[in-house]
């Protein structure tokens, strides 16, 4: 037939509502979640955590047989060890590339001919899946990423779970714009002329997601589902410390692919050991047409340069100098506990963690009364000690450091300081975990530098050290604002004022400078943290990312539309 | 205030039902067109014809001061000579390169707050106001492309002008997809947490528009106003051999712009002479961060790589072998008259006319019998040459050879056949112009290849002369045409078949060649022809072309989304 598609699939019935729910959240841009982000047993079911941990802990020490149907050289590969201490002892299947990519483009036919709405709700399908194993998946993003145990189940899981569905209705209403047919006719003298056209959406090709060590399911499922949806097979290449969560990640969607009636090759995992080439290896196979990337600037920019060159299509979310304006607030208190959150959470290993908070030699103006910039500094650094003073519960929000460049970092904040030209307002302190004694954690440190110092604090400084930067004034705030973030990026910015020209500005500022603005933040929303379906992480506008999620740019070119046509 | 909208605009009542009816037929995807076809004067008006024409050989021999108002060096610049023969002696003031990109950039602000509405309705008066001057503009198209004048008014004026249209509504449509404001409420124990989010849409930076010889409007417009429409300005870089068309359309454009209430500096040209490097020079320009393409490979080839690889958003559209493959038909007499058309029209020098037709060695079966693949070429050759035997009536469809290049393949075809290691089925017939005797007019010549000498169909052949391919039979004919043209590149497919096995057969082997297919054309619809808000032209699966005349991908990223929210 001319326009293979399906119309009879068993999941379109059972997951009609839940597409069409997400649709119209995506349209209306308010409030929507599918996936509660309580990890709490009256949610997810009495036996839920302990269920999940007891599955997480089987995977220990094994090899991962879910994905022992996947080509693979006969080897096996796996290095993971827990920031909070514990070698994981996982052995994952390496994959036999060229196998796979062969797999990979066999598997084509059958998942584009599907059409896009069968495979909307194949990947429906997979969500929910991957949902009931939210805990044990909050186990492996703990024990990859070094998040404290909420935030790797809500980040790692229900949240991920909603980005991933965002960018599958995301992907389906583009798809939905094309007809699967029409029949056009022009007036003509006589007889008008008509004729059939179909319309077939065909993808671009095999797609490649390279994933990061921080969020390994979070920045992976917006690009796997996207490329999923508008029929490409995706090869995972998971960061070789985080390789667990998205190990279980194509175990359930193969198992999915496969009961629904198509290729487990659709989706694929290749894990490899640190210091690994196959990033790259894979990103320059002809075959693979899309990359998704969320990691370190220099790679990124080697994608957005070399494999862009090579005609792919490269989304990337790199890294960035997250911006704070402050220049007075009706709330000082709020401000400042929600700050002392926004930098305490996950240690600021976050993308979307601040790092520059611009302050006025002017001063701030408070519901508590005018401080000097020195004064607001230590404030700040006063409230983040309160909020992290006790170990048992600051490692609940602190997690874990990722890796030893953070560790390097956060250890000796004085020579830091002293490099860098600046002073110490609050140094790191090492906080000892009741569990994981092994764990290295840190408070987050402040250190103080002047505007014009921006070799110290233009590039980005991942994780627990944030720069208090004294400009002149709320205008030089601004400027300095919009002109980093141009050049260097950004992922997020914050402005504190109660002046409404000053929050105008602000706007202006972040337009020019291409980011997302929170304004006033005292309560329980924090810069740090973006909702699905309503706001977007990342703009594509400044160079620490050139993708967001997930708008309409993020998928439209990853499938075309062939058209045939005939006289009817 | 925070996110800036125009909601007052007068353009906005004045074309509210122009962008309701184009939007709903892009949706549709049926027959839909704004721009009527016929030059006739019961349509454009009874002193139209005489209008357009003075009005040219007003422009003729002189300085074009219609741009004096652009930045300028205080050089002038122009070296076009008809194809038919007059040199045109227009002197188009030279730009100020700097200067324009600096006075582009200070035009953003005030383009991009007025929000997409108010965009769409400037654009859309900017269509209205060249249409009408279709008269002229065929004038201006005839004498710089060589097209005959029917094709030039059509191609160059309505066709064109529903391109633009359709680009400006695909361009509105996504952008409609983000809501101004939303309020955001998530439920929280006790009262819930409620936000105000404001999408701001901004513009990518400045975008660059490379015209081409062939198409100058047609091929233009769809990047001009799709990043015009999206809040970026335009700086349009014409062929040096086709500035005039672009020149008008420019001066148009921004006496719109200016009486709307906008800067001029929305849209620029940037005419040079032969040779000259400024296509490359604004491509590297730091400022240009959109790149729309028409023109050679070579060209196309380093702005997809060099230009992307600098981040820069790269719409090309470049050359490919477009395919026939004859299976059977029940309609000799159509489909012979049908195809002598393509090859014909505007002398093969469409990037859309058919170039290789594949023939298999065990014949065509046709309602006038069997014919052998010999017999057949001699038929095809005989309907071209009867097509094209009266000179007055084939030069108003083979209008002129566009430069030397095209002639110097169609002046001596029994020595390219022999290069190319092919017999000559029809050679090229000189035909003296009535009017215009100095224009080289050629009719198509026919060669034939045998399917194995790969070298000889496998490079476009711009211009008049065409391939009939020996291939042992149809699987080897669709085998051939997914190979090439997924290696090389095709804007169009035809096929002719009664069989609907080898129709989905063909089907399926334009998917995989990502080309669009036309089946069995015998009538008034041709190969190389697209109809606005219906077909698209190129689909961006092929290496022909990175972009297709307009889908999502064409606009989407060419503005980008930047929220700011705040409690409420």
């Amino acid at each position: 037939m001319a326009v293979p598609t399906t119309t009879t699939h068993p999941l379109l019935e059972a997951h009609r509502e839940t597409l069409d729910a997400a649709t119209q959240a995506l349209r209306e841009r308010s409030y929507y979640s599918r996936y509660p982000e309580s990890p709490s047993p009256r949610v997810y079911g009495e036996t839920a955590p302990q269920d999940g941990q007891a599955a997480h802990e089987a995977v220990l020490n094994s090899d991962f047989t879910a994905l022992a149907d996947q080509p693979t050289t006969g080897r096996t590969v796996g290095s993971e060890r827990s920031p909070y201490g514990p070698a994981l002892g996982v052995r994952y299947p390496e994959l036999d590339v060229p196998a796979a990519i062969a797999a990979a483009q066999a598997a084509i036919p059958a998942w584009r001919d599907a059409g896009p709405e069968v495979r909307a709700a194949v990947c429906v399908e997979i969500i929910e899946r991957i949902n009931k194993r939210s805990h044990e998946m909050a186990h492996a993003v703990m024990h990859t990423s070094g998040q404290p145990f909420v935030m790797s189940f809500q980040a790692g899981g229900p949240h991920a779970q909603d980005r991933a569905l965002e960018a599958v209705v995301v992907a389906l209403e583009e798809q939905r714009r094309i007809p699967a047919s029409v029949t056009w006719e022009k007036p003509a003298k006589g007889e008008p002329i008509r004729m059939q056209k179909d319309y077939r959406l065909v993808p671009r090709g095999v797609a490649l997601v390279i994933g990061c060590n921080t969020f390994p399911t979070w920045n992976a499922y917006p690009g796997i589902f996207a490329s999923l949806a508008t029929g490409n097979p995706v090869v995972i290449k998971p960061h070789p410390r985080g390789v667990l969560p998205l190990a279980l990640t194509t175990a359930i969607a193969r198992d999915v692919l496969a009961e629904a009636g198509f290729d487990r090759a659709l989706v694929q995992l290749a894990p490899e050991e640190d210091g690994g080439t196959l990033a790259k290896d894979l990103a320059l196979d002809p075959a693979v047409r899309i990359i998704d990337y969320t990691g370190g600037p220099g790679f990124g920019h080697w994608l957005e340069t070399e494999a862009a060159a090579r005609g792919k299509l490269v989304y990337t979310e790199k890294a960035g100098l997250n911006t704070v304006v402050v220049d007075s607030t009706d709330d000082l208190k709020g401000m400042l506990g929600n700050l002392a959150f926004s930098f305490s959470l996950y240690s600021g290993q976050m993308c979307t963690a601040p790092q520059n908070v611009y302050v006025p030699a002017t001063g701030v103006q408070t519901d508590e009364g005018h401080l000097s910039a020195e004064e607001f500094a230590e404030k700040l650094a006063g409230a983040i000690t309160r909020f992290t003073s006790d170990d048992a519960r600051a490692v609940e929000i602190l997690g874990a450091t990722v890796n030893d460049d953070v560790r390097s970092r956060a250890t000796d904040v004085p020579a830091l300081a002293a490099r860098l030209g600046g002073e110490v307002v609050l140094d790191a302190r090492p906080v000892t975990h009741p569990t994981y004694p092994d764990a290295v954690v840190r408070t987050p440190a402040l250190i103080a530098v002047e505007a014009d110092n921006t070799e110290a604090y233009t590039q980005e400084c991942f994780g627990p050290v944030a720069f208090v930067v004294r400009t002149q004034d709320t205008t030089e705030s601004l400027r300095r604002f919009a002109e980093t973030v141009r050049e260097h990026g950004g992922m997020t910015a914050a402005v504190y004022s109660t002046d409404e020209q000053v929050l105008d500005a602000a706007r202006d500022a972040a337009a020019e400078a291409g980011v997302a603005l929170s304004e006033n933040l005292t309560g329980q929303v924090f810069v740090n943290q973006t909702a699905a379906f309503s706001d977007f992480h990342g703009t594509g506008a400044n160079p620490a990312a050139n993708s967001a999620y997930a708008d309409a740019a993020f998928v439209a070119a990853r499938f075309r539309v062939i058209t045939s046509r005939r006289h009817v």
